[in-house]
C-alpha cells in the first residue's frame, strides 16, 4: 500500500492543486451538516468525509462511537498506532485506484458532504492552552520597542521556550465574532488608570500544537517521547489587547490582555501530515542545556499569510507573509520544557507558538510590529490606515507547506471585530 | 425548618466542639471506601455521610446520578438552589431531633462511613486554575525583598486584583506527595543556567474559589452575579520552585515554577456555610473602579495555620497564625476582574487568592517571607533549621471559622515532599 504521504497519490474525489485539503493532508474536525450532531471528519478538496458513517458501516477500526463525539479528544487518547492506521484507511478509502468507497454510490452519498454546507466547530475539547514565546525575531522587536536594542532579549529567552498558561475556557473556532474587550487602561502620562474599551487590539500569527497524549505528573520528557505525543497542529490567533497587557501584565505576566478569545483553525493537520516538510530550525548560540537538546529537525517549512479586510474593503489586503521555520524554539522543546518540571500534560493540551515573526519587515507576525507599536500605520487600499483594529475589521491567516503539484494546508483562521455593547 | 447555619442544631451523631466538620458545615467531598467506586459525601464529624446511597434511597432532590460520580461539577451546574436546598435536606436528615435517617439503622449503615476508612479523592474537576496575588501584606514583603522599601508594591497592584493562569493539570488533593520539581537554575553571579532539582522549595498558603456556576463569552459580572457563582471554599498550597521562578518569570509570569503541583483539601466548604463569617475586607484606597466596587462585606474571619514537620520531628511546630480576613481584594472582586474582559468563566474553575499573610511577623504564609528569602532561618525543636522545604518535610495547613461552641472548618492539606528521583 503507498504511503498517505506519497506525492503521486490521487483521489476519486476532483481536488484542484492550490487546495489546502489534497489526499496528501486529511486533516481531522468537528462539522455538523443535515440537521444532525456534531461528528468527526476529514477535509478533502471541498467535501468532508464523515467519519461516523464510515465507522458505522464498520469501514474504519477504533474504539466504537470514536467519531460519533464533538472533540477528537477520545480518538487521540487512542494513540499514535491508531492515529497513524486510520489515516492510511481514509487514504486507501479515497483513493482513485481503490473501488471500495469510489464505487459505492449509497456509502459515498452518507459520508460525503460539501463543506460549504457544513458547520465546523471547535476541534478539540481544549484541556489547558499554553502560550509560548519562541520567535527570536518576534522577541526581539518587542524588546527593541519596550527597552531598546541593547537589552532587547532578556537573558533568560535564549535558555528555555519563555511561555506561559493562557486562558483554555475562551479558545474558540475560526469564523467567531471577537468582541472588542474591555479592561484597565492607564496611559504613561496618566496618574491613575481608568476602564474601558481596548484601544490597541492585535492578532498574533501563531501555530498551536494539539497534544495526543498524556504525560504524568512528576514525569521528564525526552525528545522521542515529547514528539509520539504531538497530534497535531493547527493555526491559530492569539488575540491581544495591547494596553491592557502594558498595564496589567508586571510581574506576573499577561492574563486578561488574552483572556477573552483564541481563534484556531477548524482543521487540525496531522504531525504525519507534515512529515515531508520537516527541516532545522535556526542555530540555537548558546547550545540548549542537555534536557532541551534535539537531533531532529524539528522545525517545518510551512508558509503563512495573514490578510485584513476593513468594513469598508472589497477584498482583503495582505499584511504580513512569513513561515513557521524561523521559529527559534521548535514545538518538540516547548513541549519537553513544558513538563520538566513534572507538569503533567494531557490530550487536548494546546500549546501556542508564540507570534511568528521573520527576519524581514514584511515577515512580522503582529500589528504591533508591524505599526512598529503604532509609529508606522499601514496604508490600505482606499486610504485607510489601521495601527490597530477597528470595529469590523475581519482578519483572515493561512497557513500550508507547498509539495510538488499539491499543498497541505490549514484552511483558514478568520475572525472579524464586533464593538463592546 | 430551622436554617442549616443555626448555632444551636445538633445531629443524632456526635461531633466534638473542635470538629472541623459539625452540623453547621456539611462540606461535600468525594470520597471511596468498602471498595465501591468514588462518590460524593458530606463530612459530619469523623464520618462521611454517602449521598450517593441517599440518592437511590430517594431521600435527595436532584437529577439522577449526581452524587455517584467522582467530581462536584454535575451538582455545581445544577445551581445555587439546588446547592441550598440540598444543603437544607442534609442537614434536616442529620438533625438530632429528625428521626427519618437517625432512626432507620439499615440507611445509617449504609449511608454512614467512618473517614478514617474512606479514601479522599479531588473534589472537582479542576477547568481552570487561576492564581491570584491579593495580599497586600505579601504583596508588599515581596516587594521589600527584591526592589526595596520604596517600589515594594508594583503601580497596578492597588488598581487590580493581579492574577495569572496556573496550570490546572497537577493540582492534586491533600495526601499526594510533591516530588521535588526540577528546572533551569542560575544563580545572580553565574554566566549561565544549570538545570537540577530545586534548591529553594517553597509553600504559599492560600484560599481556593470553587466556581460553580458558567458564564459567557463576552459577558461581564457584577458583584452580585459574581457572588451567585461561587460553590465554595478550599484551602490550597500553591507550592512554589522560587529559584525556578526567579530565572523564568521576566516577562510573562511564573510558568514551571508553579507547574508541578498545587494542593487542595478534600473538602469544599459552601458559601452559604461561611455567611455567618463574613465580614468588610480591609478598606481599598485609591478606591476602586466602579466595576470593582463591592457593597457587601465579601471577606471572611477563617483563621489559618501552618505547621511544619521535618522527617526527624515527633510533632509538627506551627511556623504560621494568620487570617484570611486581611485579604486586600476579595474572592467576588478577583471574579468580577477575572471576567472584565470577557472571559468566560467555567463550573469547575479554581481561584486561588493568592499567599495569605498577615501584618505580623507570625502571619506570613510563605517561608520566602518567614525566612525574609533565607536570611532568617526557622529554628526548630531538636535543632533543625529551614529557610525552605527540604526532602521528608511534612506541612499541613489548617483552616476554620470559629463560632460559638462550633467550628467551620476545611480540615487540612497535608503535603510531603519526596527527592527527585
Amino acid at each position: 500500500m503507498p504511503h498517505p504521504n506519497d506525492p503521486k497519490l490521487r483521489s476519486f474525489i476532483d481536488v484542484s492543486p492550490t487546495s489546502d485539503f489534497p489526499i496528501q493532508n486529511l486533516p481531522y474536525g468537528v462539522f455538523s451538516a443535515r440537521g444532525l450532531a456534531p461528528r468527526i471528519g476529514v477535509a478533502i478538496g471541498d467535501d468532508i468525509l464523515d467519519l461516523w458513517e464510515l465507522e458505522q458501516d464498520g469501514r474504519l477500526n477504533v474504539e466504537p462511537g470514536t467519531f460519533a463525539v464533538p472533540s477528537l479528544n477520545a480518538f487521540m487518547l487512542q494513540g499514535a498506532k491508531v492515529w497513524s492506521q486510520t489515516r492510511a484507511r481514509i487514504s486507501e478509502l479515497l483513493r482513485a485506484d481503490h473501488p471500495e468507497l469510489r464505487d459505492n454510490d449509497e456509502l459515498r452519498k452518507l459520508a460525503l458532504v460539501p463543506m460549504r454546507e457544513a458547520r465546523l466547530h471547535l476541534p478539540i475539547a481544549v484541556s489547558g492552552y499554553t502560550d509560548f514565546y519562541s520567535s527570536k525575531e518576534h522577541a526581539t522587536n518587542v524588546g527593541v520597542m519596550f527597552r531598546g536594542k541593547d537589552n532587547a532579549l532578556q537573558p533568560n529567552w535564549l535558555h528555555m521556550p519563555i511561555g506561559y498558561n493562557g486562558r483554555a475556557s475562551t479558545v474558540v473556532v475560526s469564523g467567531t465574532k471577537v468582541k472588542r474587550p474591555r479592561g484597565q487602561l492607564k496611559s504613561p502620562n496618566a496618574d491613575s488608570p481608568g476602564f474601558g474599551p481596548c484601544r490597541r487590539l492585535d492578532f498574533e500569527l501563531e501555530i498551536g500544537v494539539v497534544i495526543g497524549q498524556p504525560s504524568a505528573m512528576g514525569q521528564m520528557l525526552d525528545e522521542a517521547q515529547a514528539e509520539a505525543m504531538i497530534f497535531g497542529f493547527v493555526m491559530l490567533n492569539d488575540w491581544s489587547a495591547r494596553d491592557i497587557q502594558q498595564w496589567e501584565y508586571v510581574p506576573l505576566g499577561p492574563f486578561q490582555a488574552k483572556a477573552f478569545a483564541t481563534s484556531i483553525s477548524p482543521w487540525v493537520v496531522t504531525r504525519e501530515a507534515l512529515e515531508p516538510f520537516r527541516l532545522h530550525g535556526p542555530e540555537q548560540t548558546p547550545a540548549p542545556l542537555p534536557y532541551l537538546k534535539q537531533a531532529l529537525p524539528n522545525n517545518y517549512d510551512l508558509e503563512l499569510d495573514v490578510a485584513l479586510r476593513t468594513g469598508e474593503m472589497g477584498t482583503a489586503q495582505n499584511i504580513c507573509r512569513t513561515n513557521f521555520k524561523y521559529m527559534y524554539w521548535s514545538s518538540v522543546q516547548q513541549l519537553v520544557h513544558h513538563a520538566s518540571s513534572g507538569c503533567a500534560m494531557n490530550v487536548g493540551d494546546l500549546l501556542g507558538s508564540g507570534t511568528i515573526s521573520g527576519p524581514e519587515k514584511h515577515q512580522r507576525g503582529s500589528l504591533l510590529e508591524i505599526s512598529w507599536n503604532g509609529a508606522e500605520p499601514i496604508e490600505l487600499p482606499g486610504g485607510a490606515k489601521r495601527t490597530f483594529l477597528e470595529d469590523g475589521d475581519q482578519l483572515v491567516m493561512r497557513g500550508w507547506c507547498q509539495g510538488d503539484g499539491y499543498r497541505v494546508g490549514f484552511g483558514e483562521v478568520e475572525g472579524t471585530i464586533v464593538p463592546t455593547e
